[in-house]
């Protein structure tokens, strides 16, 4: 999983039918000391991120998890809201 | 999943037989800013796409699923097209 | 599967149910000669490990097997805690 | 999936027993303009490839599709062999 | 798959259930033209092979077909030990 900077969303016309109502986030991966590192994505999100948020999300077939029984067809999902996190 | 452009198509000569009658796309991933990041890659369409749309696609097992249950064998699928997308 | 050293923790605020009660162990991977390589990331624990211990992990959907029959969405987790290596 | 082409094969002296029969052809992945990208790597042959052909081939879980019911153990496989492509 | 060079193994003192009793050898990555590509990584081994010899690896859930039914938490695995390979 990585931290990511929660930093738009988009607008779909046609989709896959299991993607019906389900939030895509524009995400911008961070790194632990805070700066940006790495390719922007979109994820799904399950539990209700805004932008601006820090979160962490999962890449693969774990980001449909939180949606089963529905088969999501998504490779990134939200799945925590970061409140802060400590270094050694 | 990512954004990309769809800048091609690919004809092939033999295949596997789940492949039969999916159409196969060129992409061109782009960042949030909409510019070109990572290699072009071949990813199968499952929502009608034409070359010059924006879409999304999904990388891994999760690209056969709107194919259910005819297994295709491949790791990168078109799953939405895209209207717009805001940043904050 | 890499060889990290655990240098933090995550605290978070909303998650996903099925990461209640997980530890969240920030990660910087090692190569085999000790040196850092590649990007920090977040990782479930199953082993117990602390901060300052030198680690193997997995990625992808594997990272969810030692919380079985949960069905953990996550795609890092540590699998054990290296006493050491031995190189030829 | 990507674009590639067969630039040799390579011989085993002992090998998981699921991949008895099986051919490993060597792959350069190659970009929609046709220049070299990325490593080469292993992939088992699906669909009767031969050295200097271009072929598109998937990489996970999906390359052992073709050999199903068999659990080959590998991460690519070539799916189909390609007679040309066209770009917008 | 990919081919590599076993440089060492690995002593856990902690790990997962279902981790006892498999060997751990560190890989590093070799190109087609023999040369080092890419990071060292920790590998289970299906095929008994020791350090100093090539073999080729898989990535992914696949790395822990050949301990089925035993659900090894890895996700990277030795598959075959190479006698030579061919380019054109």
């Amino acid at each position: 999983m990585q931290l990511a900077k929660v930093i738009g969303d988009v607008v779909i016309t046609r989709k896959d039918d299991n993607l019906t109502g389900i939030k895509l986030m524009v995400l911008q991966p961070i790194a632990a000391d805070g700066s940006n590192i790495g390719r922007t994505l979109v994820a799904v999100d399950a539990v209700g991120a805004g932008v601006g948020e820090t979160v962490f999300f999962v890449r693969g077939k774990e980001a449909s998890f939180p949606f089963y029984p529905t088969e999501v067809p998504t490779d990134a999902g939200i799945v925590g809201i970061v409140d802060h996190w400590d270094l050694d």
